[in-house]
């Protein structure tokens, strides 16, 4: 079932120039992916062809941030087809498989909306086709399949681009930021949502230094937001995740910019855990605090953040650091993947079409 | 110059009961530490009889926590005078040694007040042995340094059974406190004060759960903390440093419990890089917030926090965890070993001579 193997250069290249994105697709080879498990310690691609290979691949964070996922996920129902063309399928065996793949993928992580919102963009797609003249003929499926996972990509890094501009737009000369977890180019698909904004910020000549956050315990600010802005030469400094109060009152920040999984209608969002104790401690610093999100990550349907749900993980991502265990057998661990940051301290949401405050959210969504 | 070496099981026993304790004095083989660095993975004993080695075991964290370093280090100038002895130093040469030994050691850290109090205090005994019949006699010196180190260590965990006791007092019945980093007996002569308090809390029946933040870099949550309230059977689950806000909305947190390395004479309090951030974090929620700590912890010298020294540490305690790197290499860090918590957000101080709000501190001291 595991489809995946380390593939050559060639790919490699592609995901790295000219612009950084987690995931490609090729036509030959399928879904190509980086395995962030990995880095910064090795750049190594993965290549799949099964889409419940793509679907373990996203619970075990070959790729992980929110839009990345769900460009993973849309990727993965084309390969279902590809699958059942390769495994000369029926219509009926085909569609029944595709459904299943579906089911499967949406329940890989369950606090990103952007996973469900692709998944229900491609079965838009589905049903477009079977009301098509086409609905007999599977590769047209396949084709139309391809092109909507491909168009969301390239909307997705096309808002990117949109998002940094409004972000950078609000910050001052000389900006001193600070980051959470990795909402980089690695999280979707490409340029990044809050690492969009640090990297219109610097494009506009303004950036004087972006503060990461290591975030444990999966360290996605050390391995991966900090690989991918040294690579960029950007002027980036790692601190724990403990030394954001202490940074602020010793040294000058002027804004905390971080991405999101999901975000309610009144504007409470859920974060990489360890994104609400930097709210607070921004709000007690007065420091600007922005969740840079494009319109997949809203959830219009939920009124507030307490229907979030949140993801509990393995232990052993605490008590255990690159292989090394870091505390005594048996210990209890508690270990949520996210938390959910009030409305109330958030300044305002930076998007693709525009910077909204929590106020201004019920009016843009509906 | 390293005079240390593994040594076999009755040292060991000695140091983990029938009370633990991260070293002792024994008139054959000299100091004994438990390497801390080497915990939980390993129970390893190193033993001194050189004061620079004891300097340099401070520094690198063999011992650690306030009042451990204080009595460390006043253990040390008996080591002094000790090596002097065997060295067959004349009485000049022994003093000259003692003073250049008492400079290291003092230079040893910067922040923690317990080391530069222990010393004074051991400055005393040379002064008074300097004014009395035996000033001829460093045979007395060593035995009055020697006793003055053990009355110190046997003070310090009494005053920590006593903080325990004023501090359980404050607690409700089934307690579900919270710390962070270390401030347990292995910080301390014995007993501990955050996890005396804690102990005493359990002892009180009153203790339903611990929940310790791991404490990045150094991680003495996980392996310390964890450890030692393991080995007591007490209810301690560990979490990230980022997820204390999260834990307070989702479960009932009744108290922060802490350590601290120094307090000034309004009540700000240095204590391990992550305390100011939970402070803000327990502020925002009501939670109580209460620094445990003995009187030798308080320099009544200081105003307030701003006159405190923070060590900045190698920045290689944030990119290497275990000997394995985890960002990309020549990644810029910022690397504080402490932070400042300001008196408005410490609901009380929890002492061996009672409870005090910041308010009453200055009465206290002075």
């Amino acid at each position: 079932m595991m489809m995946s193997q380390a593939t050559a250069t060639p790919l490699i290249e592609r995901l790295l120039a000219p612009t950084l994105t987690p995931l490609l697709w090729d036509d030959e080879a399928g879904l190509v992916m980086l395995d962030q498990r990995q880095l910064p310690q090795a750049v190594m691609v993965l290549t799949y062809t099964c889409p419940l290979a793509v679907a373990e691949a996203i619970t075990t964070m070959v790729v992980r941030g929110a839009p990345a996922i769900g460009l993973a996920a849309a990727y993965g129902l084309a390969l279902s087809v590809k699958q059942s063309l390769r495994q000369g399928l029926s219509l009926q065996a085909t569609l029944t498989q595709l459904h299943q793949h579906e089911a499967v993928l949406r329940a890989a992580r369950p606090t990103a909306v952007n996973l469900m919102a692709c998944l229900d963009a491609q079965l838009a797609v589905l049903q477009a086709w079977q009301a098509s003249p086409h609905a007999n003929d599977t590769t047209v499926l396949l084709a139309e399949l391809t092109q909507k996972a491909l168009a969301l990509h390239q909307a997705d890094a096309a808002g990117n681009q949109a998002m940094g501009r409004y972000g950078a737009e609000l910050m001052p000369d000389n900006a001193v930021l600070l980051t959470h977890c990795n909402a980089g180019a690695l999280a979707t698909g490409g340029y990044g949502t809050a690492l969009g904004v640090v990297r219109a910020t610097a494009e506009a000549g303004k950036l004087a230094r972006i503060y990461a956050n290591e975030t444990r315990p999966r360290l996605q600010g050390a391995q991966l937001t900090c690989w991918e802005l040294m690579n960029d030469n950007l002027p980036v400094t790692l601190l724990t995740d403990g030394m954001s109060g202490w940074l602020m009152q010793q040294r000058k920040v002027d804004a905390v910019v971080v991405g999101a999984d999901r975000i309610a209608r009144n504007g409470d969002a859920a974060n990489k855990i360890g994104t609400y104790n930097l709210a607070l401690v921004a709000k007690a610093h007065g420091v600007p605090f922005y969740v840079a999100a494009p319109r997949f990550t809203f959830d219009a349907a939920l009124a507030d953040g307490s229907g979030i749900p949140i993801e509990e993980r393995c232990g052993d991502e605490v008590r255990v650091i690159e292989g090394q265990a870091v505390s005594p057998a048996g210990l209890p661990v508690w270990n949520p993947g996210f938390d959910v940051t009030p409305a109330h301290l958030i300044t305002a949401f930076i998007t693709e079409a525009g910077v909204f405050t929590p106020e201004q959210l019920t009016d843009w969504l509906t």
